[in-house]
């Protein structure tokens, strides 16, 4: 007879939990098994037939088993949403939402490994070792810098698409929504001098998106402020981003770099003042992206702002992952790209600033996650640039 | 435009090949995503309250994901049905295979992993790796010995279901068959004395389950002959069934060793022939178990012994796994088990044998897969074992 496990507090007034009881997946066949005729052709003796051919040529294991259709969502749970380090076990309703979200949106199968390890060198072996099951990589709630080198190092070592969606999810969006900000103020991104609060995972991803669209100049400030050459004590990332940004060579606060700035993209979980806000340039535009909490109040940012957009489902202008990852790898595997390339990540962003078209206003710079054109958009998008680049397979 | 692969061989005459395009799983929501107040639920911001409580209290991983009920198949290539070492790539359509029976035959959710690795150390460290997410390991067709330090070590190391199935399925069946076998001719197992043909995978654990039911002699062969204790060159685990079988200390080879016996199993992929069959005891129990050869001729067999069993479907007598293992998962994770014992296997064979009844004949000594009693008998015989154990969470 089952005993309810000893814990005592009670969940089910919330229904959240009522929701997760049990998980929120499944794993189905796709074939019938009725009887001995279906067996024999799904598992012995058919199968053993299809498994010589792949043996003799690998490819076609592309072609007859769902390796080619499944990504591997992958975490070591350090880093999950703005709870940080809760471990493998707590991260994964996570998981198991984002491959929901990867079904729902795109039709990508996906299967939520959470690691019990957070080494660095230990999540890129056992990675590599579980690649011939997988058709892709989506990395996920894994904290900076380790972050970085893992995808790198993933990237060189797999012939599939390896994707940190915290930093390229995030990436891809705010450059469709700062596009189409963009266009409303009528100004090219050379145009445009930004300030990124945070020097994480998507701060980071943020800003080399936002140079390789051709932004006029960004600076990028973490926990001790503004991130410049010079700067005592940088790791080699941010070193490389004091290389590569600050043409300026701000070296204060946030705060301070705002004045005369004309976009602020906030990724770091601070706040910012609304004074700070007043002293950017005209028709400024600021993402204020820390989840649930902006770094200020988008009613108050709106006060001295033309475009305001939140991580938010109950604000305007919602910069929400959704809107690039699953269109993103459905696009990828449906040509068997090997990788997911620069170009594949602009292309996305273009594809969703596209979609806004000319219902573009201070409100709608980039769609909602449920409108029905965002998937396909992408999806083409990214297959269109796959195949351009020739890193697809067919 | 999408290019054909390359590959000229035509397979679309084959209906296995038809039917393995695109693979064979897909993994699917099991709660609605239809609009926001969905998401806000099933993902942020609700599912931050369910990780938080996790990360409290790790034990409601059991109850909030789907980790509870989510079994690994997992393989590295070396032991493919009767192919051998065709790698991880090639053998992805018998671990879908595998899953797909899990979810047929008991609703077990399962995902197929083939390591690009065949190192035990590897292997082993890569699961322990995986292990959070998943609520239990079925290790596939993976070649012996190593097969057997990786399920030691693995069931040691870790607190959910290990289980072997090339091993301890094949032993749990081919225990129910015998059993039956042997209540046909009237004879307790203590009476019997068997010969196993084969030191693999399989042989081992028939031999050990055999042992562990009370087999009155049982001696096993490998390709240098019966197996004793002081044959030069035997690894560990020869070494062991030396010291624990061959009462009789038989040194010649299969065919010598089977004068007499009552019951011959065969797992060695090698023939014997009629005139050897003919020297066993009367009521002789024949399981020619190597597939799709049966060691001695099914027809040929019956000539000389009571009871004839093989690994095929198209002959009286199938020893399938899978009478044993989606049964025995579900059992086990209907409690939580936090390991599968040898007396939840016996609980299995048993349950097995007890669903033939008083149906038992020459030719019905073991329930057909497609016999809907299976399940449902070996769920509840497992589950009700671990619970006498005490090795059940719930």
């Amino acid at each position: 007879m089952a005993t309810e496990p000893e814990s005592t507090t009670d969940y089910s007034d919330d229904p959240a939990f009522t929701l997760h009881r049990g998980g929120k997946l499944e794993v189905r066949s796709t074939v019938p098994v009725r009887d001995k005729d279906d067996l024999s052709l799904a598992y012995t003796p058919g199968v053993a037939r299809v498994c010589t051919a792949i043996a003799d040529n690998p490819e076609l294991a592309h072609d007859y088993t769902w390796t080619s259709k499944v990504v591997a969502v992958v975490t070591d749970g350090t880093a999950v949403l703005g709870l940080g380090d809760i471990g493998p076990a707590a991260s994964m309703p996570v998981m198991e939402g984002k491959a929901l979200l990867f079904k729902q949106f795109a039709d990508v199968d996906s299967v939520p490994i959470a690691l019990n390890t957070t080494d660095t060198e230990e999540i890129i072996e056992t990675v590599i070792r579980l690649a011939p099951s997988f058709g892709g990589i989506n990395l996920e709630d894994i904290s900076a810098p380790r972050c970085f080198e893992i995808e790198d190092r993933l990237r060189e070592a797999l012939d599939i698409p390896v994707f940190h969606d915290d930093q390229h999810g995030t990436a891809i969006v705010a450059l469709a929504a700062l596009q189409g900000a963009a266009r409303l103020i009528g100004k090219p991104l050379s145009a445009l001098r930004a300030v990124v609060a945070g020097a994480g995972a998507s701060g980071v991803a943020v800003t080399r998106i936002l140079l390789n669209a051709g932004i006029g100049d960004i600076a990028v400030s973490d926990s001790k402020g503004m991130i410049y050459q010079g700067r005592d004590g940088l790791n080699p990332v941010k070193a490389a981003l004091a290389r590569d940004t600050n043409k300026l060579g701000l070296k204060g606060s946030t705060e301070e770099a705002l004045n005369g700035a004309d976009v602020f993209i906030g990724l770091s979980g601070s706040t910012v003042r609304e004074e700070c806000i007043a002293t950017m340039a005209d028709d400024a535009i600021v993402f204020a992206l820390s989840n649930p909490t902006p770094e200020v109040h988008p009613d108050v940012a709106r006060r001295h702002a033309r475009v305001v957009a939140t991580g938010r489902s109950d604000f305007p202008n919602q910069i929400n992952n959704v809107l690039a990852f699953p269109g993103i790898f459905r696009g990828a595997l449906d040509v068997r790209a090997h990788t997911i390339t620069e170009g594949m990540k602009l292309a996305a962003a273009q594809a969703l600033a596209d979609v806004v078209g000319d219902d573009l206003s201070p409100d709608y710079v980039i769609p909602s996650p449920f409108d029905e054109r965002v998937a396909p958009a992408v999806i083409a998008a990214v297959a269109e640039q796959a195949r351009r680049e020739g890193v697809n397979r067919i």
